[in-house]
């Protein structure tokens, strides 16, 4: 009989930042039982995923084996970690568990797909647990940059494994419970741990983390000083961050207006779960009207320079009432996410011709991340002393950083990126198999393979244009060939029309092309391809995409 | 009789950083004799113009004026300064001035167009003088991260003006003339000047910026003690960069090889001009793979994450023989410019995944800026004392910001972006008109405008894919509607084709329509588009862009 093992499988979230999904299993090789830790999605840019809604793991693996899994484990409500619940759950059907705040986003996302919402069981922390076939899973909570985020401890009969999520070391976090080491150490001390799968996302921020609570004070001296409105945004989800910036505002007697539909829903979820107290009272946007501009604060969506966000629509002019101006200020509470800092600068530009002060995070004085940097990471590498380590919630080189790091303090570890399996029941990280793994797009309502080449025909019209080659076979011979151009020039050299060269260039060709061509689709599509790229390349320099449609006789 | 003037004209560069062309103006309102100064590029992006080779400003006010144009003058050989001569000259025909080494460059984009090179007239610096019908133009020496930078003089009969070109203060540039106070002191002293037209790049960086010189030490260390093979990327015309790490590599005993032609180019251009000497013997690819691991150094184009160049080429396998392996060592020996960020992370994920060490600036230890920071511009301000400042060469929020630092240092000051032409004549910068200004578009070899259409069509096309319906008069009724998708999922709800429900739904649709319809092409394109969405909406939650090809019976 073969040896039950240990067994850990990124699907998401190991090679990039975003769309986290790990599996666990134990028992034997094949036949593991199974859990899943987290659902995320990502988000997709212009470059590599234009007009897609959100991406998200491709976990065809674990729905094949569907039968073999206990459950599903959602340590946060960050869209990167519960964003595919709803798209993705009718594939897993299985039950759901999560704290307070964050089960009922859940409950929210499950809704909007029309998905029964009482497979999902609210969890308290630690000591309860939750039982799942061979696994009995703890809540811890943790920092981070929203509410209830939580490490599981999840004990197997190979030993304990502690899967940090997303954490940061605070211990003044102004909204949730504060870092406690002796709880931490508590925990390695009731049980060693085997193995830990940690956050990776500051490896490479080399100072301690700062507290949520050190932002009190400059943001307070900033929004008092300021002459005329203020508004700032931050992720709709750090309600710390809000709470943090309501009660500046506050102090510099300012009244409180939140713009964006994400926010407010976290405003509100956060009061009803109890996790958010003494938020000062918020006044809607018709009332905020009425106050004067020196007396008003808005939080508003949109600190990754979101097109559709607040932020975006207050630097385009005026909305829902509000109209920037000479004198006001505009605050980015945020880190803007590589990729994004075209649309934060867009913003950024246009309030400055509107005459508006802006403010970024200006080297942490009005940010901290949420996540643990290097010497916060040594800090819980030491405090619970793992045999073993393995990054996770990084690209890859902040993988590999995450593995010299432990590396060099004596701990095993290895860089294990989606698809690669570790049996984790020995000594050291071993690598078991390579699973095949990948994108999901939401494109629109329909879910489409990264590689279906769906997308990539739009990134190759974006960059190519198009030509639309219609051949009619009613014509004898099929001599008036119709050219239709999208996303290309109409005229070519010398100001001819391009598309009568083109229509003139491919009559010349039919003419002179041989019955057999004519005859042979696959044949004629390809030679007609062949003479519109030829003409676009000596007439604008550009090698069009083509389609070709031929319009056979119709047997009726 | 109107009394002369003296106007300043951003074409491009000023509420942007790139494609940088200034107007100068001297005479009777609306009859002014003109210079330009500068003529440069900008890089597109797939947000904004995918597809598209290169953005250039739209200089038509000139080009209709063009037989007021005097001469054209261009600082340096940056492409965002010299990047649009060859493609723009035709449209202005006029003397061209230039250094010794930017002339160079420039004759060979002249002759890549094949244009006439004898229209551009090689400068020596000051007192070195060109005459242009009012204008007195000198060229002062200026650190940058380019060879032969300068900052212009411009004496007109209204007063002296400097422009500043692009400039850092450098007192050890490692090529080129180091920054002289009392050359400064001397220009002011020799004549007030009027006008400032100042760099404002940088403006945002509030410590005193660092000499290129600096990075000397912290660069042969690095290169010293790394292992395997040491790999460098910086832009290829950062000659002061390139010989600072070549001369490092040396002193680690390392041979070195240039991979990428643009690199290629500005050495060699450096070498003939003279501006470079001493620089370490570089070895052809060839020799360079006898070399072993430990004594090579190769120094790449890419520093932007360009998927064309060396850098990206080495990260995705072998290169012209080259191997990146474990123990090797990559240097990103530059600042990412902000919308890169994705391409270089790419790289370094990819070297990551080979075992390689990536090195970025880590904050400014093996990369300094070319550009003035606040304290240098102060610093330059005051030594010059100019009557008046025009930020330039920023987006609106460095410019503004440089106007409040000026206005603080009581200098007037004000915010002139593209198109907003000044009167310099009196005291303070007066708005004397604003002027159509925009972006053209190099697209394969065609000339677009940026509002043509044609690049948002191909925005369009990415984001929501296409549909070509194609109709048949000859068949009867027009009941045979043919759907063609591209960049569409091919399954809508339930698995059925999305095509084939498109053409049961439009031939229903064309059955039921009245022949009033049918007859009026706009109004049967209107109600096609009209049903083609909708049922895209249903079947995939998505409205594509829809081209409606009626074929109608040809009258021959």
């Amino acid at each position: 009989m073969t040896k039950d093992r240990l067994i850990y499988l990124p699907l998401g979230g190991a090679g990039e930042i975003g769309m986290n999904a790990y599996v666990y299993g134990y028992g034997a090789p094949g036949k593991e039982r199974l859990i899943l830790v987290d659902l995320g999605v990502t988000f997709p840019d212009m470059d590599t995923a234009p007009g897609v809604e959100v991406i998200m793991p491709d976990i065809s693996w674990l729905e094949e084996r569907a039968d073999r899994l206990e459950a599903i484990f959602i340590t946060h409500a960050h869209e990167d970690h519960i964003g595919a619940l709803g798209l993705l759950w009718p594939k897993l059907k299985k039950p759901v568990y999560a704290r307070r705040f964050t089960a009922t986003i859940g409950r929210l996302k499950l809704e909007e797909e029309g998905l029964p919402v009482d497979m999902l069981t609210t969890v308290e922390a630690r000591p309860a647990t939750v039982e799942a076939g061979p696994f009995r899973v703890q809540y811890v909570p943790v920092s981070h940059s929203i509410p209830e985020s939580a490490a599981l401890i999840i004990d197997t009969p190979a030993g304990r494994i502690v899967h940090s999520g997303d954490f940061k070391i605070d211990r003044s976090p102004v909204v949730g419970e504060p870092w406690d080491d002796a709880l931490w150490a508590a925990v390695a001390a009731e049980k060693p741990v085997k193995a830990l799968m940690c956050d990776s996302t500051n490896v490479f921020s080399t100072h301690e983390g700062r507290s949520e609570a050190t932002l009190a004070g400059p943001l307070t001296e900033l929004i008092s000083k300021a002459p005329g409105m203020f508004v700032a945004t931050t992720f709709g989800s750090n309600v710390a961050r809000l709470k943090t910036l309501a009660e500046a505002a506050r102090a510099a007697d300012r009244t409180i207006c939140v713009l964006g539909r994400s926010m407010k829903r976290m405003l509100s979820v956060s009061d009803e779960t109890g996790v958010l107290q003494g938020f000062p009272r918020v006044v809607s946007p018709d009332e905020a009207l009425e106050v004067p501009r020196r007396n008003l604060m808005l939080l508003v969506t949109g600190s990754q320079g979101e097109r559709r966000a607040a932020s975006a629509a207050l630097s385009r002019g005026k909305y829902l009432g509000f109209e920037m101006r000479e004198g006001d200020s505009f605050l980015f509470s945020s880190r803007t996410i590589p990729g994004n800092e075209r649309g934060v600068i867009r913003i950024w530009n246009a309030y400055s011709e509107m005459g508006v002060t802006v403010h970024d995070d200006e080297g942490g004085l009005y940010h901290v991340s949420g996540h643990a940097n290097r010497p916060d990471l040594e800090h819980f590498h030491r405090t619970i002393l793992p045999d073993m380590l393995v990054p996770m919630h990084g690209e890859h080189r902040h993988l590999a950083e995450h593995v010299r790091v432990a590396t060099e303090a004596g701990i095993a570890a290895q860089v294990a990126v989606n698809g690669t399996m570790l049996d984790l029941s020995g000594e050291v990280p071993v690598v078991a198999e390579y699973v095949e793994t990948g994108r999901l797009y939401l494109d629109g309502t329909a879910l489409i393979g990264a590689l279906d080449g769906v997308v990539r025909d739009r990134i190759r019209m974006a960059l190519n244009g198009l030509v639309t080659v219609i051949l009619d076979e009613n014509d004898q011979p099929m001599g008036e060939p119709w050219v239709e151009l999208m996303g290309l020039t109409d005229k070519g050299k010398g100001g001819r029309l391009l598309n009568e060269t083109m229509e003139a260039d491919l009559a010349d060709y039919l003419e002179r092309a041989g019955r057999k061509v004519l005859k042979n689709d696959d044949k004629l599509d390809e030679e007609i391809r062949k003479v519109v790229r030829q003409i676009a390349m000596e007439e604008i320099g550009k090698k069009p995409e083509v389609t070709v449609v031929v319009s056979r006789l119709v047997a009726e």
